[in-house]
């Protein structure tokens, strides 16, 4: 018997849920789960679709993207999640998908907005949009390539991974992450949840205007500040 | 056995309700019930999802919002809700989500127009859309202040809360209230379809006209007038 | 027992496909069957939630909306039906809803144009929008003036009841009718379709241009003429 | 027993899944399935509903159209796939939708542009739309110059039916196909998806640009090429 077997049941229910909570058509997604003691994460395979995928299927990986245990082919967006795990200590947790809303937004390689309390219970920033890659990036290392764009996005706009966990992708789509699995595919429903409200909310006044930084401030304290009282 | 476990099966069901008709995602969303006699009121624990969501969960609190049973932290909305029932004597409920359209409307920072019957069937006036907090208000006691203005902009708009069961948060979203728990979620899944509506119209003919005031009072009175022939 | 009870079925089933196929929320819509040869219909009782209707609730009037036989209170809408019947003989079911984009239309008091041919295999002509009442009318017996509205609306039109079975009233809803009351239904479900086609047709381009008329024919005679060769 | 048996089932369950995965309502859709060997394909008969249709129901006929088997009428879009199955000789299924996001598009009488790596992961071309028939063709073999209007569309633009496996007919809605009726139905779901992301993407957007050629090839070709890593 496999010892990563929790760990795969982890990814395994963690891609599941995508499909349940309507954020993927057919195999347009995939999540990873990490064992940071182990020093490697687990994946969806490629192109498997969720009525035949098993949780033995998940393909264990080493953060240079190699293979340490599984069958079958692991997602062809390996490589970004491995990059991201190699940078980003403090992460457990990566999600990616083709979510409508969310894809809208990167196709218009715009960032989406802070409009409301909805998003700023979550994150006090617009949620960034990596523009699209640079040539010489596309035909080399892509998907490992493509970790870079989104660690240069975060650089650049001068983010934290740990208070904003989620980033689109120009022309391509969102990627969220958390503290585990299960808080990455969580990220991934709130990011479609807030781009339909700015998409809906700009069609109604294209003027909307940006949320107060009194309100930001106030949203965001109340769920994850020192004296958060939200939850239990 | 707890002397409440009437109440907090009622407001557990009107929660449950929230989920049923698709108003929340996770736990974006909460219900209170009232008992006038015994001068208490029931409302949701925070950040506990509905799959796991039990009607004992359900927090007791009295109009200035000290918890009189109840082991979890209650809603972070909690003051708001207190605020309301010590002001308003005639409501029995009240229901809170994050519902998309609704939440559109507020971060737009405008009025829901009436534009047919479907609004007139249940209200006469436009869905008050309330302006974002000042910020030595926000700074303070937050979820109370939202309370008082909700009051003031019923006042500064002329409007009864009797006749008006329902009000935008600028920024933020949607409360609705009622004769009881069950009726104020009714509201917001109203308030949520009447957004829609108003919304896709304003996007065939922005020139939309308001209803005129002949049907808007001939819908009113005739499911709510002294001479209403509408329900049993 | 009731010589109305299969009628009374018929109306009951048909009803039920109003929530079945989501035209309606809650109790916002009716569904009417007509017998020709007793000189009656059978409509929803105002106000019953679909959870709890059973076919014994179903209202069996006569063509000047007196009650012949049951215990609650038609349809509020009952004498808009009833004008119909009797001003209309060749049809054998009228159903009425609130759905979102049809309303849309409505609200927008705007004709929908026929611009594709999932829209002429149904009919011919733009689906006709009523214009909103006189007041005198409003002030007046309400819902039979809405019935003489449709006809007016018809007549001014140049239009067969035959032939289009639907309308919009301005600022309210769609009514559908056809030779029973299930075709009734289905004809509230395909309007509700040509209605978003139309919508996202003129979102993507407002300039999109109407069917044109070779394509029109064609569509609709080979559903509905002499040589058709649709269906069974 | 039928010689066409597993051909039938083929089709049958290609059918049902137009249903399941939303892409019709009604019969406002058709699948069929061909075998190369015996030089025949097997189709939906017209307007039976998908609750009552069964794999014996499905009709068989040849490349002319001329029935082979079966007691029903087949599906009046019938000459289309023939005339496909005549001329192209790698398709081994054809979908036929009125699903809402490309009837939309086609109604607006425009190709959907590339946007996005959604679109790039199947087809590297904007997805063609074909203008109007002309009203000589309309009023002679409608549906078998319906394959024509296809064949010349993708003559015009230089288009390969195995690279770009999808079309949408001017102001009717969308034909797709495949290796099988499986992909073929794949194929409308993923165009459907397609032409929803591209709707909304100009909503927030409407000077949102083309995807660049290096990502259109990159994406493309790790899922296509000769060194797709996509899939298993």
């Amino acid at each position: 018997m496999s010892i990563y077997k929790e760990l795969k049941r982890e990814c395994y229910e963690a891609n599941m849920q995508l499909d349940a909570l309507k954020l993927v058509v057919y195999t347009f997604g995939n999540v990873s789960a990490v064992d940071r003691d182990k020093g490697i994460f687990a994946i969806k395979p490629s192109g498997v679709p969720y009525e035949i995928l098993k949780p033995e299927d998940i393909v264990i990986l080493d953060y240079d993207a190699n293979i340490v245990e599984g069958k079958l082919r692991p997602s062809s967006d390996t490589k970004t999640h491995a990059y991201l795990y190699q940078n980003w200590d403090n992460i457990g947790g990566i999600s990616h998908t083709h979510a409508i809303y969310s894809v809208a937004w990167a196709q218009a390689q715009m960032d989406i907005p802070i409009l409301g309390t909805t998003h700023a219970d979550h994150l006090t920033e617009d949620i960034p949009c990596a523009q699209p890659m640079r040539d010489d990036l596309i035909e080399g290392n892509y998907e490992y390539n493509t970790g870079i764009q989104i660690l240069d996005c975060f650089k650049e706009k001068n983010l934290s991974y740990e208070e904003v966990e989620m980033v689109l992708i120009g022309n391509h789509g969102p990627f969220t992450w958390g503290k585990n699995a299960d808080k990455a595919v969580y990220n991934s429903k709130v990011l479609e949840t807030i781009a339909e409200m700015a998409y809906r909310t700009k069609q109604i006044n294209p003027d909307a205007p940006r949320l107060k930084d009194s309100l930001i401030k106030k949203h965001y304290e109340r769920k994850h500040g020192k004296n958060a009282y939200y939850g239990q």
